[in-house]
Order: structure tokens, then sequence, then C-alpha cells
């Protein structure tokens, strides 16, 4: 057993094509770059990116584009903040916000954002931890040794610091992530849902699209906007077609090192029950919308998440289904192991990774449906039930030592955990027993009316009349019980009778069985065994492989560049005047008001959307799209539809991304909102 | 092909278990049922169980069990007839119905029951017809001769006779089947939906059970309840755990001779579009139900019947899902294949069937979202649409020469399709909006807002608003006007600019073309093809294999027996205690409260529900369970989680037919309800 040093794996790199792939920072693929784009970035230009560069913790990207703090992002990415500062009095989700003064700026409730500050390989130090251990004793000791890392790096910093290791390469590589902590993150704008979504469902993830998908916010230190280090500055004319542009963000996952045996998993098990679940879901949303206005403003965020996250694993679905792609996994995966089994030596380095991880794909598959409902959360889909298990879950966690702990209640993360805990958010009872009512249902019937967890949990009652039970009863809306709980610790919270509480006491009992299964069964044989697939890899090609996506920053390269489909080729601009003849008079092609009036004063040529080749995924949303000299030339919201498949492959030849125009933004803050003071601000060349 | 049957074909060997299979009454396994059953039914035993059987032409079966024409089904098979029969007033779906008198018994609008006559067989008439005949030709000549034969068996009396061409073996055996058709059936009895559907979604295909799946039907004739010729007379005690029973009804459809890439085509196509769509629609329904007790009574209908629907797909999805099943049915083909390669004769034969259908699945799966959408009526769900369509085509095809029709309207079945066309139901516009609207929603996503057939339907209006356009202003619900433009024929339905007449002629021209490109390119392919697989098993085997179910007459065989669960025996009979046990104070568990009150009275040890070998399908629902003597011994209402997997193959280890016992049946009649007038008519030994 040997695990890859960063260090050896960057000394033998060769190039790959520097259009695939999500690069860490510490590790891009130099030589193609040069020869492709004749482009070297130094450290300086790496040191001004990284910290120009934000994520919000809720899963988008984002990048500081004025000395004044302001970040640019999509508007889709703080469209939760400003459904929870919307009421029926001020509609901001549909009338959009734009703050005419920083007194006028709302804090967004519960948004954090991170900015990396740096970086270091730990991999050394946590296979040392757990040197010749496996199963629950190796899975055991790393968590503790991540723990204590995390830990160590955060110190006495917990308000403004946060660190996270991040396994690279399914593990076999492990750096410690360093960010500082901004909480005090402000909505500035954000234009009408309207413009911001403009095509609704039917147009996402398609191209031609004309989607202002942008907002700002700003992070405020000391109840003062924050001075970056440093920022970007926006480029007023755009990038050239063919012009090489970069994503600088956070893609979420990717899971392209996956053999056949988890793929089948995917294709078999995980998509199918992932996507019938969304559908339905989908439609218990739409039909609670469509019942009033004020239902349609309470739900709309949840059915735009639902909706997007169906699409795109409708996408992920079709990809896997498509018999060439797995055929071509298969060969690969072939002549790895190939490699491996022809010689002894290599046999008895690397093992059979492979037939481990087919080993216990027929255990995941047994267990996954009721590790999502229940571990996973999704039979108890309400804020009471998510508030009621973080006290429950945390109260214990904490009592342990940090290395003892469920990861995600490690030292270094609970004020984050704390945060979201007691961050006030409208309650809309009747919605919260929709859903939670529906979630229920959907476990009796997954798990079966006659499994002991349901009739634990159930009782005699149904679905529909346990939520009411918790929702009429449960006063964990109140943050300040919230709060009392979560500083009580382990005895408040046993005291408690609170419905939520009690029945978050049964889900935290059987999810603990659960995961106990899937880590100590599953989860760490795959680990373990991706790390000999990762190390047999290097030796055989010698190469230099990009990571997984994993929510951590990552440069992306590519050009502006459109596609053929069905033998016609796609433009890779849209300009504003296709906007006006695409819009009607029904969602989601009706325009704004702003937008109806704005339009004699608007330059009719203006670029509005574009599409570029870069390599991004679900989490890039919001990253700037960054021509050579650190200009934001882009703002990254979607992919077009051939980029779905990009969790398991990327096709170069019509995997899009596809960014909102400097221009559109630039046209849209000047004449249509307009918000000059906001121009002001923001650096623009 | 299924796994079973083939291995046996293969080998030569012994006959196929009469266990599996669903029989025509013309080829029964004869010597299995001899040596497993000392079990020989003569040319009388048939005779009689073919007239006391009938089809409820709206998919499901039922038996006559009075000299007055009592027809004994299931609670949901008549559960759309007491949904159009209830009012807000009247709430007969939830309070049961039951006719004190024959005066009170209430006609179910449109409802049409079947009776088998007689059978021939008409394959060389159609083999002669399309000699030589290939792709459309082939189609065309073969549904000219189809109608022809058919029209010629109805002659005059197309009232009161239906003929049908029933194709088995894939079309390699036609034959023709004449019908009696009634068309005044009356309600008699229904139970409450509580008691008819006790356990709900989550019971069902579950089992232990406690459902009274039962109600009666009276035909008429001339206003007179009909004395039919034969009828089966009911067996109070039931059936012994082992003996021989049967269930005779009319399987809907099973495709066990499907070749291994139209399997696919099922895994990777046709069932994840239908159960994602499934999903869907119920979450909207299900909603749609939650918003008021009006509301739940409206969509309970259609709720059940797509819960049921997609809880059935979720079964042959994961059967198809299951490698071995596929290996299994790889390793039959492969066999039969080799046998026919191996032969120059047989090459020449046969060629090679399995290659053809190959051949064309990718273009059927390419087609077959849009082919469902438009032509199979999902992207139009509606009344008001359908009844449109069935105008608009209905006057363009009559205007042709018989031969030349769509098969559904040619002459001899137009009676049925004006009756339904003309059947009086309750209309309620807001839920045809959401429904239309939803649909309409799902068109637009599918085929994608920019599709030229989605542009020429929305035009600039989305799908809501066009459902509102169409529910608002269309005349259609009015069955004067139905009958009017039917009458009128081609000119009144021109004439007409009815909004759902416009929409009509469009989904009427794309679905022909759709239509035109399936059965002219995919349809014919596989059906020639078949044939000619069909003929190389019979060269092999003859017909000691069964034909997929078409939903006409079929017997199966089987004994009443439990099966192993997880390592658990599973008895094959519940009692009426384990009712009371299971009931809870909410739906689905909740008792009706005529149980509750008539407790004291009845016998806590009587059988309530029991398991079959028997192997059934969707449209058994409502079978009679017979025993050797042609008594009814039970009331076939659905199949165990093992049966769904039954589309495709037969596992009889697990595989379990449910039925009512009579012992509950005449205990709910004698005590519950009570409906004493009723019993004195039935024929009870």
């Amino acid at each position: 057993m040997r695990v890859l040093a960063t260090a050896v794996l960057l000394a033998l790199a060769v190039p790959v094509a520097a259009d695939e792939g999500m690069w860490t920072l510490d590790n891009l693929p130099r030589e193609s770059l040069k020869q492709q784009y004749d482009f070297d970035p130094g450290a300086e230009w790496l040191q001004r990116s990284m910290k120009s560069a934000v994520r919000l913790a809720g899963g988008c990207s984002g990048s500081f584009i004025s000395p004044t703090g302001l970040v640019l992002t999509n508007h889709h990415c703080v469209l939760g903040c400003v459904q929870q500062l919307s009421s029926a009095e001020n509609d901001y989700v549909n009338d959009g916000f734009l703050a005419a003064s920083r007194g006028e700026e709302q804090q967004c409730p519960g948004m954090e954002i991170n900015q990396l500050e740096k970086t270091a390989d730990v991999t050394e130090r946590i296979r040392t931890a757990t040197l010749g251990l496996s199963g629950k004793a190796y899975n055991d000791a790393k968590k503790a040794e991540q723990s204590k890392i995390e830990s160590e790096c955060v110190g006495d910093d917990s308000k403004t610091s946060r660190c996270d290791i991040v396994e690279l390469y399914q593990g076999g590589v492990q750096h410690l992530y360093q960010y500082r902590r901004y909480q005090d993150v402000r909505l500035v704008f954000t234009p009408e849902y309207a413009s911001g979504f403009f095509g609704g469902d039917p147009d996402n993830f398609n191209f031609p699209r004309y989607n202002l998908d942008m907002a700002l916010l700003r992070v405020y230190q000391d109840d003062k906007p924050l001075q970056p280090e440093e920022h970007f500055a926006v480029r007023a004319e755009g990038a050239k077609e063919g012009e090489l542009v970069m994503t600088l963000g956070h893609p979420g996952s990717t899971q392209r090192l996956l053999t056949v045996s988890q793929l089948e998993t995917q294709r078999d098990t995980v998509l199918p029950f992932r996507l019938m679940f969304a559908a339905e879901m989908r439609g218990i949303l739409r039909q609670f919308g469509s019942q009033s206005e004020e239902n349609a403003r309470i739900a709309q965020s949840d059915l735009v998440s639902v909706e997007n996250g169906f699409k795109a694993r409708s996408g992920m679905f079709r990809a896997l289904l498509a018999p060439a792609v797995m055929a071509e996994k298969a060969e690969a995966e072939k002549a790895l192991r190939d490699w491996v089994m022809a010689d002894a030596g290599r046999r008895e380095q690397y093992g059979d990774p492979w037939q481990e991880i087919a080993g216990v794909q027929q255990a995941w598959r047994d267990l996954y449906v009721d590790y999502s409902l229940v571990e996973g959360g999704l039979g108890f889909i309400s804020q009471h039930v998510g508030w009621a298990e973080t006290l429950v879950r945390g109260a214990e966690e904490r009592g342990k030592p940090d290395g003892q702990r469920l990861r995600e209640f490690a030292e270094a993360g609970l004020p984050a955990v704390r945060a979201r805990l007691l961050a006030k958010s409208p309650m809309y009872p009747e919605y919260e027993k929709v859903k939670l009512g529906w979630s229920l249902s959907k476990l009796r019937e997954l798990l079966g009316a006659d499994h002991p967890f349901v009739r634990e949990v159930l009782g005699k009652r149904s679905p529909e009349a346990l939520a009411a039970h918790i929702v009429d009863n449960s006063k964990l809306a109140d943050p300040a019980l919230r709060e009392q709980l979560w500083e009580g610790g382990a005895e408040a919270v046993a005291a408690s009778e609170d419905p939520a509480i009690v029945l978050a006491r049964s889900v935290d009992r059987f999810g603990r069985e659960l995961r106990q299964r899937y880590e100590g069964e599953i989860q760490s044989v795959e680990r373990r065994a991706a790390e000999q697939l990762a190390a047999a890899r290097f030796a055989l090609k010698g190469t230099s492989v990009y990571p997984d996506a994993t929510f951590s920053l990552r440069l992306s390269f590519g050009t502006i560049k459109g596609w053929e489909e069905k033998g016609e080729p796609v433009a890779p601009f849209t300009t504003i005047d296709g906007l006006y003849a695409r819009a009607s008079d029904y969602d989601p092609y009706k325009l704004a008001p702003s937008w109806v009036e704005a339009r004699p004063k608007l330059d009719m040529d203006a670029r509005f959307n574009q599409v570029s080749t870069n390599d991004i995924i679900g989490g890039n949303s919001g990253s700037p799209l960054i021509n050579a000299q650190g200009e934001v030339v882009g703002l990254i919201f979607d992919g077009n539809i051939h980029s779905l498949g990009g969790a398991f492959f990327m096709d170069g030849s019509v995997n899009r991304a596809v960014s909102v125009h400097p221009q559109a933004m630039l046209q849209a803050l000047e004449k249509v909102y307009p918000a000059g003071h906001l121009l002001k601000e923001i650096s623009v060349r």
C-alpha cells in the first residue's frame, strides 16, 4: 500500500489537452497551456486570482470586482437569500432588488462567503496516521487525523478562519485548504426573476440564451464594506471568439474516475432513484405554487432547485445509457487492469481494486435508498426536522473528542454549523407540512409500511398527520429556542419533548446505523481501492491527470467557441435584440417591465450570453470567466445540454459553458435598473 | 423470450410447468395439467368457463355469478364509474354504493362488457393477403385484411357484436375473437374506498393484505337484467392450501418474447421515461387532491391509476436491471439463434430476425418520447383534447374505405368509439386545466421550446394559458355537440373553430407523421421479424409455449401457496382479525364506519385475502379464481411485489397472485353492508 505524493505527481506530469479538466492552482497543465495558448501564469497571477475568487458556502462561486467588497455572482445563487428577504409586501424575487445606497443593502440570512488564503499538502501526515489499518479502523483513524489537522489550522480563529481537508484523486492526495470566512454578506443588486431566469426551466441548459443571471453582493467586516486584498476588473468589451478564457471557481462534484461497476451503480440505482424522487417532488411543488401567487413565491426557489437538479441528472443518466460511453470506460479500465495483472510485482503492489470496488456495489445498491431517505434526509424534507437533527446529533457529537466526531461536527466546522442553525428565515407552516408530509410518504412507500423504522416514526399516524403534528407543535421555528438548545447541549436537548426533536432522535439512531454500514463496509473499501487505482494509473501512464471536482478552487481553460447541433452551427454569442424576439406575454418568456421600458435606450447589438469550451460543473455557478490578463470577460451560469454528461466524461466537441457577457451586465446596470452608483465602484476596463 | 420456457424448449424435454403461462383456451398445457394436477378439462367445462367470463372494455376482467346478470369484478375496476356517478352530495367513492333494489342500480357511463362467444384461426388468411410484401405495403395489406375479417364477422350486428383480431405469438398466430357487447351495465354494489382499497398505495402489490377489492355490476338487455347463458357458482369455503386454482381472465400485456435489444429499449428508454412522467404527474395529482375534499374526490381515480402504473413499472424496471435476468434472456436468445444459424436451410427460412429487430431499436429510442407525447397523447392529457382528437381523426378516417383506415377506426370498432365519445361524464374545469397545462408543459420541455410542433401548438402562449383558453372556450363538454360533430363528419368538423378541435388538427397532423414513421420503419420490421422468430420457435417446439398476453381470454394454473420472504415464510391466507389489527385512525388504514360497526358480528377467523401461484398481469383484475369444478374460490385483484417482473419473466418461486377470499366477500355482503337481497341472487355452494 502506498500513496502518491503530490510532488512526485507534479514532477512527472506530461501534457494533456488543456481544454479538459478542472485543475488545482498548484498543478496546472503548464506545458499544453504554453503550447496551445502561449500562456504561462506566474505566481503573482495565480495569487491574485486565488484571492479575487470566492466561494459561497451554499454551493456557488463568485469574485470580488471592486475595491469595496462587491462580489459578482449569479442571480440563481442568491435566490434563496432574496426569497428569505421577501415578503408578500416586498416581492424582491419577482421585482428584483437594488440598494440605492449602502444603508439599504440587506444582510442575507445565514449566507457565508469563503475566500481561499492558502493550501498545503497533508497527504503524508494522513498516510502515517492510517498506516496498516483497514475497514472501520482505517476510516476512524483517517477521520480523526483530518479533524485534528483542521482544528490545528483553525486554532482560536474559528470565527474568521475555516480549514477543510480536500481529498483529491479520490483520496490519493490530501490537501488542507484554509479560508477566510465572511458571514456578513449583504444583497446589493439582483434583477427580477423574469430577467435573471429568462426562459426558465425550458431554456435551462440550452443555448442560444438571454439570461441576466447576475447578482451583486457586498462583503462587510465590522459593519463596514470589506476592502479585499485583491479583486478583478471587468473587461467591458469581453473576449473575442477563439480567445483563451478561464473559469476560476468551485466545481462541486464530478465522478470521472469511477470504475465501471461504480458507474453502473449510478446508472441503475442512484440516478433512477434520484430522478423519480425529484420528478414527483417537482409535481408537488409545481401544483403547490399554482394555488396562489403567494404560494408561487414561497415554492419558487425550491422548484427551481429541483428542476435544475432533475435536468442535470437527466443528462447524467442519458450519458451513462449511451453504450459508447460505457464501452470506452470499460476499455480504459481493462487496459489498466491488464497492465497490473500482467506482472506479479504489480499485482502484489496494487492488488485488484476494481474487484474490491465491484465487490461492494451490490451492498451499496441495496443500502442506497434507505441511506438517502434517512441519513441523506430525503425522507424528512423540512426545516423543523433539519434543525432538530442538527441539535440532536450536534449535542451528541460535541460531547466527543474532536477526532472521534462525525466529520460535519468537527470543531473547525462548528461555527458554520451553528450559523446555519441559528439563521433567521421565514417559516411557511402550510408549505412545510406539504413538503414534510410528502417526504414522509416517500419514506413509508420506499422502506415499506411494515419497516420497523417506519413504524417507529409514524406509529399509527399517517405521514400527513405526523407532519401536521410536528409543524403545529414544534417551537423550533424560534431561533432563540434553537440557540438555547444548542448552547444547552446534550442535557437541554435530551430534556426537550419538542415533536421535531423526538422525531430527530429516531432519525439519528437509524441514520447512524446506516451510516456506519455505509462508511464501514462500502465507502472505506471504495476509498482504499481508489487510492490503489490512482497509484497504478500514475505508475502506468506517468501522466498528470486532474482530480475530480471537490467544491474547491479550480481553473479550467478554453476558448470562446460555438458548436454544431444536428449539423447546424450554433454561434458563440447572442445579442440583446434576440431577447426581445424571444419574449412573449407568458412566463418564463415574459419580459420584466424594466426591460420593456429600457428597450429604446439599449444597444441591440450588445452581446448578451456566450459559450466557451471550458470544463465546468455545478458549483461553478457565479465563476468569473477571465482572460489571460485576469480580467472578467464573462459570468458563468450554466452549461449547454451536452455538458450534462460532464459528471462522468468531457466531450470537448459539444460540451460548452454558458456565461453572461460583460456587455449585457454593464448595459443592464447602466440603462435598465439603472445602478450608476454601483457601476462607479466596479473596476471596469 | 422467457427464461424458463426457453431452457425447456431448447432441451426439447418435458412440457413447460403448468404454473407458468397465460394459456389460450384452445391450447392448454394438457399434459402437465394431467401429470401435475390430474386435471383434464373437457369441451363443456371450457365452453362454460368461456361464457361465464367477461371482459370490461376499460381494461379489467369479471364473471357472471348469478342467473340474473350479476357480474363480480374488482372495486378498482368500477372506481371510474363510481366517481362519475358521484357528486359533492353523493360521495359513492368514499361512502360506497349499494342499490337496495334493481330500480336503484345506476348505469355506468360509457361502460361496456364483452363476453367471448367464439374464436377462429385466421392466420392463413392474413398470411395469404400479405404474401411477399414488406415494410409499409406489408403493414397496409395486413391492416386491410384484418379490418375486412373483423367487418365480415360483425356484419350488420355492430350494436351487439364485436370482433377483434388477436395477434398471438407476436403476430405468428392470428385469431378472430367474436364478443357479445353489453353497453347497459349498472352499478349494483361497491364498498367504500377505505374497504375496497384498504392499505392504499403503500399496501398495493404487497401481502399480507386485507382488501375487499370487490364490486357487483349487473348487465341489462332491453332494460331488463340479462339472463346469461352460463354463470359460475361461488364456493363459500374457498380452496385449500395446495389445491389447483385457475384464473380465467384477460391479462393485458406481457413482453416475454421480446429480444434482448427490445428489452434494452424497455430498460433504457421506455420505462425510465414512463416512470419519470408518472412520478411527476403523481406529484401534481397528489397536491391537487390535497387542496380540498372535493379535489381529493375529483383526482382520486386518476391518482390511483397513476400510482398503480408507477409501482408496476417500477417493478418491471427493477426486473430488467437485474443482471441475472438479462443474462438468462441473452443466453436463451443465443441458443435459438445458434440453432437457426447452424443450418443453411434454417438460415434461409428464418433469416436473422434478432439482427433485424436490433437494427431498428435506435430509431425507436430516438422516436419514443415524441411518439408518446403526441400520438400516445401524454402531451395532451385532457378530456377536451381527447374528444377533439376522436372527432378530427374519426371524421377523416371514416371517409376512407374500411381497409385503409387506422385500425382503431375500423368499421367493426366504430360503435365502441362512438359510445366512448358520447358518454356523459362530469367535467371539472379547474382539474382539466391542471392536467392539460401540466402535460403541455411536459410537451414543451421534452420536445424543446423551439421545436416547430411546439411552436405551432403554443404560439406565444404558455402551456397553462393554452390549457385555460381551451377549457374556458371549448364547448365539447356538451355531449350533444360531440354527437352533432360526429354525425356531421368531415364537413362539420372542418367548419368547427372550437379551440380543442383547432389544437387536435395540429396534433393529428404531427401524430400521423410520427405514427407513419413508427409503423413503417419500426413496428413493421419488428413484427415481421417476430413472426420469423415465432416460426423458428414453432419449428422447434410447436405451440407448447404460451403467447404473450393480449387482453384476450386466458387460463392460468396454480395452487394456493405462500412464499418465503427474506427467509421468513409468508402464509397464503389472511383472516378478518388481521384487518382490525392493521387499522389506524388515518388513511389508507382507516376503517370504513360499516366495518367498525360490524366488527362484533363478524367471524374473525374468516379468510380475507389469499395468494396463489397463478401467472397473471394487469388486466386480470376482476378475474375469477376457479377450482377444477369451475366454482369461484377467489377474486383476483393484485399480484405481490415479485409479480411485477412478470411483464418480462415469471419467477414461480416468489411470484404470487393476490385474491379476495369468498369468505370475506360473503361475510361482507351478509353482515357488513348488508346486502342479503344480492346474496340470494348469487349462486353459492
